[in-house]
């Protein structure tokens, strides 16, 4: 086969099983958001059918042979000698960058699944399904024992499967790579302490303060005008309707059915207004990350986020960096009380400014704000290493988690559901993923200090009620290349730095006057 | 391969066939009902994707050693050497009539698409996707001359699909088959006839009394209490909002995503109270008898209505039977009137029912009544199979279209978009689909009858507001079977008789005091 009619071949399979991740995204969206009650049962069988399809279709023999023909070593890069290679790149990737990473990416994606045996697939697919039910039932009661074994075997399967992978390398590090590509635990440990040291005097000296008091806060504010906010700001936002939409679901997510239909969720609480709101602006931030995917990488595998750090970079940078800012709420505020007159009679923007950024350390991540955010998951990244590794037994984790809290935030939950029960995550295998969450609110800093360097303040720019110059600038900045770049090099080529906390720190010590 | 394990396989390979078809029905429904707009391109490659997938698995070479290891001759019949075969009936099916029609259909599926060259399918894909775009845009611009050639291209390409499916059929009957199991285009001719000759007194003598007047029908009924009316009516017929669900759609319609995941869609229009109520009515019918389907049947090939004519029997008892009965409003008026005050003052519940029964010739065949209802699919039935036989050109359609209308309902569209450019069908090959249509209405009446010698009057039953005997009988005689019987058997089974315009015509002379 020549290189032209492999690399073509390439594409389409790739093309094939991008589609079919998308269907089997459908499937879930379904089933968060419409789905009659019955169906789950049955719904769980059909992802599972095009699951297998999708997964033989990325590990059949076929690809190897490929690889060989169009010159693909062992690192998904090509060989020398067939290098540079020009069939590799459209004309618009003059650079070669776009043919090279989707080689790389290509590459990767079929050496991790070949390596995992099949037993392992289906151990990992029946055991975290059954660990997830577990989980559900024990949070419920409060019964972390009927939890525990559960959890011991994810782990083990966890552990097996990144052995599998990279017979060599360190186990979570391995891990992480599925979330986080290219980020290495201990360098994440070296980041976090820093990120620690900074926070610590911020937060001391923000509680040092009386607190906030927000009586608005507990009144009734009705859903459809809460619905009709959300969509005018995720429309200000530049959230494409005719390209995506917005639906309710238990817990917000955001899901790419295809490279023009890309689907948010929200949930909204007639006494909490703020959960529906900074839902909408945070899943409508992943969402404009997705329909940004430029023309280059639209319908292959490098149309998704760089990694997981920096798809939250998206949410969290709407979220927070604008949607908790003064400037955001001198613009909107106005438009705000207008739907909810009778909410908001006599309180100012000032008022409502201080009630969005409420700073109080609290025992539900999902709950926390941006400045205690960061413990939640640093406490979580370090349980996890240590459970990982062996330090940590599953039996100690509920002490270890209670022991933590106390040292990190000075409080202490009263049962595991409020405690190492809370998140879905480790039911699931997710090990790794936490420390994407805290990497988020770092990227999101430092690329909003290298936006303002070129579009000036961004103060200036919401107050005026503008978003073209900053979504403008994400796009050619981040959304545009999708996962041709590693969040490594995406952050430098962006930022000319590494990630660090720098750029977070100093943006919550100005917000927050503290530290 | 022994025959249990060969009739396993056969058993799975069909529920993955089944799984594939009801995803493709997600990916449809979600097209019709949330889908953002610029989504339809990426999707019709996605569903494309999955139908070719189906496809290869409908045809792959396994099918013909598995037939031949349980012993499955030419027509899906166990050979004499192998029957009785104990395996291929489950303990609940002591007379084997379960395993046979799961031979006979899966074996039918098998021979009919094998039969079909690939590059057929791939040009009737082609071609009718072509044809119904071109559609579109000949009845937006009345422009009957742009539509003609693909009609014709679609035409031969049915005629060849024929020919390949049955080498020695008769074209029009092998077409009919894929809707009317089993039924013949010469018989249904005879049938037709029949009823015209019954229809032509009944709707003398209604348009030779005064026209009805209902001018509450011009009113505004507000959306939301439209719906509200139509979800409570729904319940009342017993439609399980856990296994099942109600959307809007642009054109109304049912659809099974999986045995305990049945959707129906309806649309609704302020000035137009009948439309969206009658559609709730008759989508529910629908999906009434998928919600039935037996544990027998259910994840397989026959979980599915024996023909679209009896499929369309338990929509249009529901909708006209039932829904347009003075019993049922009788019992249903009060709760109607109280929802829209406004619309209905003065108005009692016999004006209403001469309302909802209003009779009058008309061009367009989704707007028709029960009466002149047939009217349309005969002349549709008679004009298909000239053009599938050669006696009519598609040059000549849209004259002869006018000259059947003025012929039977004395009256003549005043152009094409009126005419032979109302319906889709056509356009995508649809070609022996319309006489179900007709057959559904005789069904109706004749298992009405059938049914009231078991559980007395259905007037006394909808008077009481009951519907529990009539589902309960519907379950029993039809629903549960799913395709197990033909239409011819299954007509035979619960009425003692084959399909026959009597019952029908003597409902319409009983209800309408004529001919």
């Amino acid at each position: 086969m020549n290189i032209k009619d492999a690399l073509e071949r390439l594409k389409a399979k790739d093309a094939e099983v991008v589609r079919l991740g998308q269907i089997i995204a459908l499937l879930e969206w379904d089933q968060e958001t419409y789905m009659p009650e019955d169906a789950s049962k049955e719904r769980a069988a059909q992802t599972a059918l095009l699951a297998g399809m999708r997964h033989e279709r990325i590990i059949d023999a076929e690809w190897s042979d490929l690889f060989s023909a169009v010159g693909i070593g062992e690192e998904g890069a090509l060989n020398e000698s067939s290098a540079p290679n020009p069939q590799a790149a459209d004309s618009a990737d003059s650079a070669g960058e776009v043919g090279a990473a989707f080689f790389r990416e290509v590459h990767k994606r079929w050496k991790k699944a070949v390596n995992v045996p099949k037993k392992l697939v289906e151990d990992l697919a029946r055991e975290t399904s059954l660990s997830q039910s577990a989980w559900v039932n024990s949070r419920k009661n409060d019964d972390y024992d009927s939890f525990a074994p559960h959890l011991a075997t994810v782990i083990e399967l966890e552990k097996e499967y990144a052995a599998a992978v990279s017979p060599e390398g360190d186990i979570y590090d391995t891990l992480l790579d599925d979330y986080e590509p290219g980020a290495r635990g201990d360098q994440l440990s070296v980041l976090f302490d820093e990120l620690l040291k900074g926070l610590n005097p911020i937060l001391e000296s923000i509680l040092s303060r009386p607190a906030v008091s927000a009586p608005f806060l507990n009144q009734s504010y009705p859903i459809d005008k809460q619905d009709i906010f959300g969509k005018r700001i995720q429309e200000f936002m530049g959230f494409d309707a005719k390209r995506g939409r917005l639906d309710l679901s238990a817990h917000p997510f955001t899901t790419t059915l295809g490279p023009d239909d890309i689907r948010v969720t929200t949930r909204y609480d007639e006494r909490n207004v703020f959960s529906g709101l900074f839902s909408n602006i945070h899943e409508a931030g992943h969402g404009l990350y997705e329909q940004g995917m430029g023309l280059s990488v639209r319908g292959t595998t490098l149309a998704d986020g760089a990694g997981l750090g920096i798809h939250e970079s998206q949410s969290r940078f709407w979220e927070n960096i604008v949607g908790r800012s003064r400037a955001f709420w001198d613009f909107w505020f106005h438009d705000f009380t207008t739907l909810f007159p009778d909410c908001l009679e006599g309180v100012g923007v000032e008022d409502f400014y201080r009630a969005v950024n409420i700073v109080r350390p609290s025992l539900i991540r999902v709950d926390a704000d941006e400045v205690t955010y960061s413990y939640h998951i640093i406490i979580r990244f370090r349980l996890e290493r240590a459970l990982i590794s062996g330090d940590l037994t599953v039996d100690d984790l509920p002490g270890a988690w209670r022991e933590s809290y106390k040292k990190y935030l000075g409080i202490e939950p009263m049962n595991d559901a409020d405690g190492c029960l809370q998140d879905v995550h480790w039911s699931c295998g997710l090990l790794g993923y936490f420390p994407t969450y805290a990497l988020g609110n770092l990227y999101a800093a430092q690329f909003a200090n290298a936006m303002e360097k070129e579009i000036g303040s961004l103060d200036d720019v919401f107050r005026r009620g503008d978003s073209g110059a900053v979504l403008g600038w994400l796009r050619r900045e981040i959304h545009e290349h999708g996962r041709i770049h590693t969040p490594e090099n995406l952050c430098r080529r962006v930022t000319g730095d590494s990630v660090n906390p720098t750029f977070f720190l100093d943006y919550l010590r100005t917000k927050y006057r503290a530290g």
